[in-house]
């Protein structure tokens, strides 16, 4: 799949009107992932990374109170004082806050309190944004900023499922997307002076400037993503066991933790299967292959005598050539650490605080996955984590030098 | 308060109309504590010496389906194969079980359905007691264990929610119990051969038993318990600062957690509060000290120019003087090692794993406390943990040499 | 081997000559077990419980200067300040001192320098007890001091020499005593009222005070101590992968830390070897089994349908009937937990913290070890290390209830 | 400083000549460095980052034996089977070694023996390149690498000595360079195509290549390092105190690290003092802040109105224009993390092993220090640590966007 457009609306509708029904479809459709969910479900922290289903849902709510009612909207009442500490995220300019390994604590308010501050802020919300009050940019960083966490909802959540023996389902009915038969192939590109970074209208994140150019050596580029057969070969040519393949950090990941597959994969007596959306499942060769680390991203490249594209790389090709997967599927690791681009500077204030300070031991990933919701990916979109992290939908695509 | 009889029953009840009575007063006192939680809050688990209260509530009822209902009544059908494996706690020859530190991932069966399996077992077990087939003393030894999961039950879901900025209460409407007006005083025992140990009938552990003789030097033993207003001369007068108050071991504790006063006190503005089963509350400086570790009781009682008692010594000095607050406040730290008594042979089977596998590395608490069940503690009763914890209702009263 | 008495005088010596013939026998010990290790030897520390013999001869040295010379020798000048702080161990009353898993960072002083520490030390130590100025008591326990820490210089160097890929000798051309061909025989004892711990004249350490009565029940005692051969027997009935045999505490240990063997065996090609004071050597089935720890002794035990003596089983046993392998061999575990005997008082001020304040999570050791400096032990001797310690040289004897 | 040319030799010696002249040099520099320190103090490894200096002079040899006599000289008999073991370091296809936080648990082989070891191996390279039959590149490799743990050497022993009361001196007599006194002044470069990397003869590492075009805005470069008077002021203003000067990852080190000044910076009565290679001595405000991590050097830069340079933007400067300070103070921290320059291919075989396994999570610095040998560094070298790592002699220089 390519990048999906943003919703359309009807020429006629104001800005008002449109503001309000992007408003209510990205705050409608976290509320329909948690439907599937019970309240003990939501209120669980599987590790200090992930966060509970009832945090993300009052977080993102805590974001248009902190930063939009509470400065804009004339007589606003809290819905609750405990909201502003318990969903306060990282944003040391704002005040104290619940620290995020004891996030699963917060066995009250309950799912359904959290609910009604979710009822409490989209009133006050449709409200502002009714009136034509709503400072509309915003507002849109906030809807922006739940569809991120709608995406981290999905994987933290099925990180907890899949400490469960009974593994259940985070997207009930989950099937993996069709379209997944072909073969491999590789895609010339020239390279060249190459603009970089988000151009012209529509939302983007500060990380995603400024625009420039850079230049760039002819490459080849995979057409698809590396496929759980591919995997499987690479783990029985040794992959796991070969420390010249690796990375100095990420060998003694391997051997710490263990490695000997991407997360989620089990060896059970009929074979192969895998943890996923849908819960556990046979695992299918075809399918791109996912919960794979950078560092295994790495390793499997230089196994297969590619390597990995630089974001940049990745961002150039699309639109130049046909590239299946793009998203809807996985995630893809780059060879890109995740830095600011030449002359970025962040947002003033506790905005400010939102990409910039993660430009470092991070890595870039390109894409968007099936947790990915709707029109939030862009081309330009820039997605990073730690190297050795593997609970996010991350998989890869090879690339070679000319 | 001393030691409450158990319930009484007709004299014209049948054994089995008693046992059953027995029975079910056991396990609705359980469920009247669940009933004033959550769903979530049953559900979280706030460190690996934690358990979650729904934990709680299906481990002793898998306790009566292993152990009793499984081998006893023909044609049982189990309520889900899953419980055996989720509600297991650490018994080694049962099976394999759900690792302890990771019981708070268990958010599904919910906290609905766990109560549907503690019916459907009550329900076989009803029938089974009804039919005069039940085997007695293991649904005897099923009962004493759910009452002690009943007072972890208080302890565990307290110490989550002394977690909670709410700080929510455990047992709502509890207050401090009365009688806490006057001034210790030292009562003289002559000591000589005691015998310690549970003999005759009724129901006792198998760490009360053999009954013994012990030799007892004079001594002196505190009618009531140390007092929170006392513990605030320890604290003014440096307790906390001073290494030659404490043993070696116990100073590192103190050094790398920081301590400064018991578990959950919190020196607010207003002066000390204390988390308690009621919520947050002022300090009140006659309650009896509780939530203090066995290194702060010994530390207390070298400054207090005293010492602990040895378990004999309280087991002795009860029935021949009068001792205020021996249940119903706190659990009494001694200055006895967990260990066999003379001749102890553990249980055969599975119940063997019960008492004897902890006897090294654990002190000796004697007494009962707000959170022990009605008529669950007795003179011979050993309670044990290791001498860094801090969140049972624990707390010390004075000895010294004659 | 039996306790030894500590060297004879010729009758007509004065108490001034025996004391100081005394110390130079000590003193001169410590330094002949240096002599055979490199500079770079006796500075290395191998684990945080473990110390450097460049350490324990600076720090007994410190002893004398500390609490003898210091407060007792007129205008005795300190060979070096910095001696104060390197060489303190853990007398919080005297003052700061370097940290003990930092000990083997002391570069400087050199091996030599510390020699020449001593040798100002000895020096005037022997001025002091020549002018019949020295305080006797406190220099016979700066000896015993002093002979237990030449225990610890051989098992500490023991530990880093097993590290090292060339497997040194602590102590070359050692062998395994003479004498270990017999079977083990069952003695029984009568029990009854025993007096336990240090009588009339003689030095003894505060711990093994005040003399009292124990009542001991008929009990069976072990004339040997458990071989190599028997513990292999262990090993291949699943010793080490019985949980039923474990205290649980033990089995936690073992699992983490993957035991499965003593400390020091190594399955070559050729069968088992044993790192020992010699260096690698063959196993030797006939040797007492060493380096075991105390939730070995206890598993070991169980599995052998015994059981630890407890040490007053033990001292009692002394002199009753005839023991082989009581010291020269292995200390032994016991079934006791090590706390003070009833009416215990510390020593006042700095010697006071000698013992006192490890009376919690340690059991006790009773007999004596190749290791053990000659004179060194006595039937009342408590010796003592936390459950899970091996580096010792510990083994066990079984014991049974009549 | 700027960057030395290597030691210039007479036109008329031969290539062989030329290269045991370097030989010569290089190995030596070596051992007078090592002279200054004891045999324990060769010995000691103060954390896992660090080696003995023993290893460093043995592992440095084992390179020439392992890779250039053992395949080159024909009939070479190695000095010692276990230093093959002992002296590898981290090339996991040579074969096992000893791992390395265990380092400086290897007290023998002795210092003196590994200088019988190095001169072994001396005696056969000087007769192997004597022969003209020594692999030239190999053997410069070999030295450069020797040069690296030159460096490490120095910067290993003073974390060492850093932890002792004494404090020794590593560079006894060692004073700061002069010509510190003026104030920083702005450069501004145009940017543009520069071309980056090695280019032409010389030796290089791998990872200096392959030379490539790199596009640089217009920016403006300090002429001089940040200076500790520098520093004091952002100590002043709450540095340390500010999350948001600071990348997350680098917020949580300092608070768990408890970070309030440089790494060897202690608060006396008499002001600061700084350890250094001559030992503690009071803080010079005029000389470049050392010591420093990229966390530090990065939020300093933010503090300060500025940003790091990227490593192109320093090696693009150098030539240029007029920089102070560029070697024999401090490397200098730059913008960019430590990855592959395009089209980048590693060595093949062992050596390979180099450099590429530690390309990411690290940033590059720039320049040389003082602990860097003479004629080591070059305007293309990148140097590479964690941006949590103080223990080098790391600085900062501040660039800016024109």
């Amino acid at each position: 799949m390519q990048f999906a457009a943003p919703p359309a609306h009807a020429a006629s509708t104001s800005s008002a009107e449109r503001l309000l029904a992007e408003y209510q479809i990205v705050r409608g459709h976290t509320e329909r992932l948690a439907a599937a969910l019970t309240p003990e479900d939501q209120c669980v922290q599987s590790m200090p990374d992930a966060s509970p289903v009832k945090w993300h849902r009052g977080h993102t709510t805590w974001f248009f109170e902190e930063f939009v009612l509470g400065p804009h909207a004339q007589g606003y009442a809290g819905f609750d004082a405990a909201c502003r500490f318990l969903f306060n995220s990282y944003y040391d300019t704002v005040g104290p806050r619940q620290p995020r390994p004891r996030r699963g604590l917060i066995t009250r308010p309950s799912a359904g309190e959290v609910g009604r501050y979710r009822a409490h802020v989209d009133q006050a919300m449709a409200a502002l944004i009714g009136a034509g009050e709503a400072p509309g940019a915003l507002v849109l960083l906030g809807l922006q900023h739940e569809q991120q966490h709608q995406e981290l909802l999905v994987t933290d959540m099925m990180h907890a499922f899949a400490a469960s023996p009974l593994a259940p389902a985070v997207l009930p009915g989950w099937r993996e997307p069709a379209g997944m038969e072909g073969e491999a192939g590789w895609l010339d590109l020239a390279g060249g002076l190459a603009t970089i970074g988000h151009r012209g209208g529509g939302f983007r994140f500060d990380n995603e400037t400024p625009s420039h150019l850079a230049l760039l050596r002819p490459y080849r580029l995979a057409d698809r993503c590396v496929r759980n057969r591919n995997w499987l070969e690479f783990m029985q040519d040794g992959g796991y066991r070969t420390p010249t393949l690796w990375m100095s950090d990420g060998w003694e990941v391997v051997q710490r933790e263990g490695w000997t597959a991407p997360l989620y994969w089990r060896d059970n007596e009929a074979g192969w299967a895998q943890m996923g959306p849908g819960g556990l499942a046979p695992l299918d060769p075809r399918a791109p292959v996912r919960h794979v680390s950078w560092y295994e991203a790495d390793a499997f490249a230089r196994w297969a005598g590619a390597r990995l594209p630089t974001e940049e790389e990745f961002e150039h090709a699309l639109g130049l050539v046909a590239l299946h997967e793009v998203t809807g599927h996985v995630w893809q690791w780059t060879a890109s650490p995740y830095r600011p681009y030449p002359g970025f500077v962040p947002a003033a204030g506790a905005i400010g605080e939102y990409n910039g300070k993660f430009m470092v031991n991070q890595m870039v990933l390109r894409g968007g996955s099936f947790a990915s919701p709707p029109g939030h990916a862009r081309p330009t979109y820039r997605n990073f984590f730690h190297p050795d992290r593997r609970w996010q939908v991350s998989g890869l695509r090879l690339a070679r030098d000319a």
